[in-house]
């Protein structure tokens, strides 16, 4: 498979950076083409902005701005061979430290520019659906906390529910099969051979990529949703948490 | 009351800069005083990184690096600012559309290089308690989305489900009081009669802000998390949603 590796840390001697250099040597040797977009060494512009859209001038809407950039080929040259990317890829795997129990704002620019109207929303379908179906995502990500603390009933919430808008407001949103995501936790206080189980860990998910089964997220047009997009009442009746959303085919 | 005024849009002749004017009238006008981040018309830079901490040169650890710098008093300029603002505050509100269910890139790089650790971690005291105890914060959000499925079995999710981080991982975790967020849905196609009500909605909230309860989620030295910092097996027995760090006195 061809893969887009992005990754989102700022220092390459790293508890991080050996993951990810460990991780590319997995997937390579699986047999895997792997490109990458390691976004502090390409200082990366995370801000969506109208100096993105220099033929603008009235007011600034982003949404419909990035989408004429889109279809006209306009869009700045680095979010095109983002985007580029992206769309080579079978699969992608996003490594981030959790910070403030999300991606690190290089990250979250990463998605907040690349995936613009008409290709990550806007397209008609979403949810299990859209311009980017077919490919699958793989999260890695280390934490400071202890796993079982990032857990259910956990006090950080489980990282399902801590990426709640990553593997469902975004990957699953545009099409995209979301992995379970790979937590490496205690992530300050590792020893030499607890990163080379974490190392070996990931070569483990990644030897799975291809054929893993992907959280079953209920599909927007599966019709477990009603016309106010609410889950249906006799679909998980009465439950309220975001494990409600689980259950559909994969 | 102090406010702080936390701004992330990129257009000021836009809904959410209406909101933001009017917002900050009915503060005023409340007899609060305003202090604002407005952090495009800032240039903010949202990215955590070495270039913060020229000093160092060994390997670059973020929390060690910022942790030593803002001890000493040797923070970059912007940063520091921005913790003297936000100590300065009794309250914050932080405004901003959802991108991807979340805050836009800038924004989310405000909280990953202003609560440093020190400052919003690594104090010794969380979930309920910290450097930011006894602030309130207010998060304004304005969405595409319809209000019906922004909701607890809405298909993107509740925004407290989808703010978890924001809420309980950011502010809760630093000390502060967050209250319920503002929801601004269909933001895209709001007459005008719909926006001036959603800006009395704002005002209503702003009225109310040094009084109204906050969410009651349960701190961590309340007693309610066990050793493994998991829920007790008698606080919401069997609940496993978000949901169920809900329930502690405020």
């Amino acid at each position: 498979m061809k893969l887009l590796w992005l990754y989102a840390h700022p220092e390459p001697r790293s508890l991080n950076g050996h993951l990810r250099t460990r991780g590319i040597a997995a997937a390579t040797a699986l047999g895997h083409a792997v490109v990458q977009s390691d976004l502090y060494a390409m200082g990366w512009n995370p801000v969506v902005s109208r100096a993105d859209h220099p033929d603008g001038d009235g007011r600034f809407r982003a949404a419909d701005a990035s989408h004429a950039a889109f279809r006209a080929g306009r869009l700045p040259v680095d979010v095109a061979a983002e985007q580029e990317k992206l769309l080579g890829a079978d699969a992608v795997v996003v490594q981030f430290p959790l910070w403030w129990y999300g991606p690190p704002a290089i990250l979250k620019g990463w998605f907040d520019r690349v995936l613009v109207k008409g290709l990550g929303y806007g397209t008609g379908s979403r949810y299990g659906a859209g311009a980017l179906a077919g490919k699958r995502a793989l999260t890695v990500v280390t934490a400071g906390a202890r796993e079982s603390s990032l857990a259910p009933r956990g006090i950080h919430g489980s990282l399902d529910q801590i990426l709640w808008p990553l593997l469902h407001g975004t990957y699953f949103y545009t099409g995209m099969a979301p992995l379970r995501p790979l937590l490496v936790g205690s992530a300050d206080r590792l020893t030499e051979a607890e990163a080379e189980a974490a190392a070996d860990a990931l070569a483990d998910r990644l030897r799975g990529l291809g054929t893993e089964r992907p959280l079953a997220f209920r599909a927007e047009a599966s019709g477990d949703y009603d016309e106010r997009l609410r889950l249906r009442h006799d679909i998980a009746p009465g439950e309220l948490g975001l494990e409600a959303h689980l259950g559909g085919s994969t």
